[in-house]
């Protein structure tokens, strides 16, 4: 079997598509600079939660991660890298290529199972 | 803060999101009794894997799996069930509720990063 006739699931990239990893991102996609306590609280993880799959995407290359101060209080700041976006924009193509192959009549609860 | 703002990431799943996971649940979604070997193949993964897996899903009460013989040979047939294919739908529904918070534009690679 030669790859191109692989599901499209398999396209989907783990670093990317963790759950949490994928808010993270999306999160960054629509706040440019966003503060750590902001991605903790709506996303609901706790500190270290969040401090470990912050650590994964800097890693990858993904995001970077800025500490400063914001009045007298130390404060963390994530961000998109450009590779991040990139790695974003494919994760949200190979879902689109998975979900289009089922339709939702296909999950419909009138069917017998 | 109530549960109403959280992040459409936080409504993921991560029985049904994992990548793996995703995929068997979408291929079963195609093919409603799908032979174990043909789920292996597509998805690209050793029997250990996806037995794993499987496993995790059929716990979940969310695939149902069959055994017997085809020429003689033992054969294992996977399929979604009702739970399963309404799992899939709430997935579904919570992806299109987070990638539709980012539009391609937020990705375009010709922003400074």
């Amino acid at each position: 079997m030669t790859d191109a006739a692989a599901h499209p699931a398999v396209a989907l990239d783990d670093i990317v598509h963790q759950r949490v990893r994928l808010g993270i991102l999306v999160m960054l996609a629509e706040i440019p600079e966003c503060a750590f306590a902001t991605l903790r609280d709506e996303l609901r993880l706790t500190n270290g939660n969040l401090n470990r799959h912050v650590q994964v995407l800097a890693d990858a290359g993904l995001v970077t991660v800025t500490k400063g101060y914001q009045s007298n209080r130390p404060r963390t700041w994530l961000k998109l890298t450009r590779d991040g976006r990139r790695a974003l924009h494919a994760e949200l193509h190979a879902l689109a290529q998975l979900t289009t192959r089922i339709s939702t009549a296909d999950l419909s609860d009138d069917e017998q199972t």
